[in-house]
């Protein structure tokens, strides 16, 4: 299938005329916590011993029900294209998830299965979101959803959050951002990332019912639910229909790589999301499919799971403020500790950097969750083994006393 | 989990206020192949017996090497997130593909794996063209081309093709494109679908130079290469760096709902498309890239699926025209043939639903690749069984007699 030699040879010496340069709306930040990542194999390609605590994913792979399902389904199954909304059989048992976890009862054609909760937002901010339009965002937040309005052509209005609110919105916020700004949709996140905080029953009923008011639709990221420490996440979908709920079987699933998620749709933005998935996605990861189906048969493993998050959680909440880190948002859900180091330093990223290379502990600067004052924070990520998270509590407790 | 009675009380008598609408970005046509799918099933669900001539993907599962491939990675591989741009082993895997198969030398830091070629199309139309920026597309094609700019803000422009110019655009159709709409980039396709149709290396340079010379960013769609049955594709690659080239690991390498796929960047071009990875996608599927990695080791079982199409290519075009379906594309490459049909009819939906009832053979009306001119051609996908495609051309036959 080569070329001839002469075309070689025409490739070779062509003239690179003046290019088409990249677009503006691709000027969007990078994922910063994807550049740690980097930055930590690269020390590990160089023979240095890293913990991670960096990535927000799970250290464990997929459930064993999982993983015999996708083995199965390798076996027996052509695995082509499905539907752009997905397999019926996942969208049921999802649907019957919300009744068994949630008490909601959800209709399956409500269900768009997705590549991911990262295709999730993108369907849900193209359906909802003409070019120009403003979508609220809490700050700190994950960085994506901004950068993907970004890219999208959309714009993205900063809600502040704090100890004062629990690091949540509040419907005051929502009627401000809704009069000074016409935001058209507010996000917000609980189990939240990067603080782990979540927002109570009653407020986020409060704020469902100011986004109705003003006329905001209201997308919900319940990427984290099942991972909470205390009591039970709530779901948007007990305060009605009209809210786009967003999950992942990434975190609580322990399914990051297979890029596989839903989105709970209110009926009349199905079609929408369903045109959207077919012509950008075409269909979501058949094996994924097959897995996630899987992985609901796997609660005791994902509960083993969680007491595992849990256990690092509390040796990290006793044995990181030996080493300095102390302030903590409340850690209610998620696997991330949000620590304010402005006791420390005011340049957090920097602080990141020597902890990687003086500590070989990897950690994510705040900057990457908000811009403003994310320079005065560290998000820890406690997703990995307890052993790995005892040896880097005794490692910056060792970088701690060093520096003293 | 499950929320308290009052709340799900409350939910239920939740008024539904005025919600935010559709945004009109997504009031893009569905991809009419994904409803005739649909329609299919329904009728094979029915009790029909449907032969599948309607969907662009192989009948084979991804090759024996892949699955083996995936096998390990499924017993050894916690299988999270990987590099946004993909595993290097795969980068340089393909990398090494292009001097196999074409004699050209890439960089593999050139090459970004993609979560299939519809996460490519996004990425590179993201990367490259602003809001109301205008995009240069052959007609007949894609479908998902135009409704993808569409929904991300830009604008197409068709340029009509037909026999004269075996079905590709023209070094004076850019010249004119660019004067008189401003195009930014072209999109070519060859192997082409609907049509099957091939690019010759010489209209390729041709092609490239006029981009050049205009400022125009050239995209080859080169899915279909290693699926042609007389001369070998031509990759844009052969005449510079400064194309985009789209590839996947869809239709040669059999493994559609894998979701894997990849794009050659020029270097200026890599972080942005590296940036809106990581946001939009995070990464292409772990055991995707596992599986693509073991494709490249399915050389005979590959070509035993060439051959098998190109059986099929040879009866279809032998049988066909007994049914009255004789007038087709030039049928290089791909599995499509891509008949005008207004000899019978010039509402060919309406003749593909026909077919799909009276016959039990799905086929794909060409509106969905054309607007103007397609309601006078069916698209055939020959990507299925020997037996199926046999069995297909009995029953048009059947029916073509029954209808004299």
């Amino acid at each position: 299938m080569a070329e001839t030699t002469t075309e070689r040879l025409a490739a070779a010496a062509a003239v690179i005329a003046p290019s088409v340069p990249a677009s503006s709306r691709s000027a969007i930040p990078s994922f910063i916590v994807m550049d740690v990542m980097r930055a930590a194999l690269a020390a590990e390609n160089a023979g240095r011993s890293i913990i991670h605590m960096e990535v927000g994913q799970p250290g464990t792979p997929a459930p064993k029900a999982a993983r015999a399902a996708a083995m199965r389904a390798l076996e027996s199954d052509t695995l082509g294209y499905t539907m752009a909304l997905g397999n019926d059989a996942l969208r049921l048992r999802i649907a019957r998830h919300y009744l068994d976890w949630y008490g909601v009862r959800v209709e399956p054609e409500r269900i768009a299965v997705t590549a991911g909760s990262s295709a999730a937002f993108v369907l849900a901010f193209l359906a909802l979101f003409d070019v120009g339009e403003a979508v609220a965002l809490p700050s700190p937040g994950y960085p994506c959803y901004r950068h993907i309005l970004s890219a999208l052509g959309q714009r993205s209005v900063l809600i502040e959050t704090g100890p004062a609110t629990e690091w949540m919105p509040t419907a005051e916020d929502v009627a401000r951002a809704a009069r000074r700004d016409g935001i058209k949709g507010l996000l917000i996140a609980s189990p939240a990332n990067p603080t782990g905080s979540m927002i109570s029953p009653e407020r986020l009923q409060e704020l469902t019912a100011a986004c109705r008011a003003h006329g905001v639709r209201l997308i919900s990221d319940e990427i984290y639910h099942g991972l909470t420490y205390g009591h039970a996440a709530a779901t948007a979908l007990a305060h009605g229909e009209d809210a786009i709920v967003i999950n992942s079987f990434s975190k609580y699933f322990s399914m990051t790589g297979w890029r596989i998620g839903w989105m709970v749709v209110p009926q009349d933005l199905m079609r929408p999301i369903e045109r959207l998935a077919q012509n950008l996605y075409i269909s979501p990861p058949a094996i994924a499919q097959a897995a996630a189906l899987g992985a609901f048969g796997a609660g005791d493993e994902l509960e083993a799971n969680r007491s595992a998050y849990a256990a690092n959680r509390a040796l990290l909440l006793e044995e990181l403020p030996k080493a300095g880190f102390a302030n903590f948002a409340p850690a209610d859900g998620a696997f991330y500790l949000y620590c304010d180091v402005s006791d420390i330093t005011e340049d957090a990223a920097a602080l990141a950097g020597t902890l990687l290379v003086d500590a070989g502990v990897a950690v994510t600067p705040g900057i990457d969750f908000d811009a403003e004052r994310g320079n005065r924070f560290l998000r820890f990520s406690y997703a990995g083994t307890n052993a790995d998270m005892a040896e880097a509590a005794r490692r910056l407790i060792a970088w701690a006393q060093r520096r003293r």
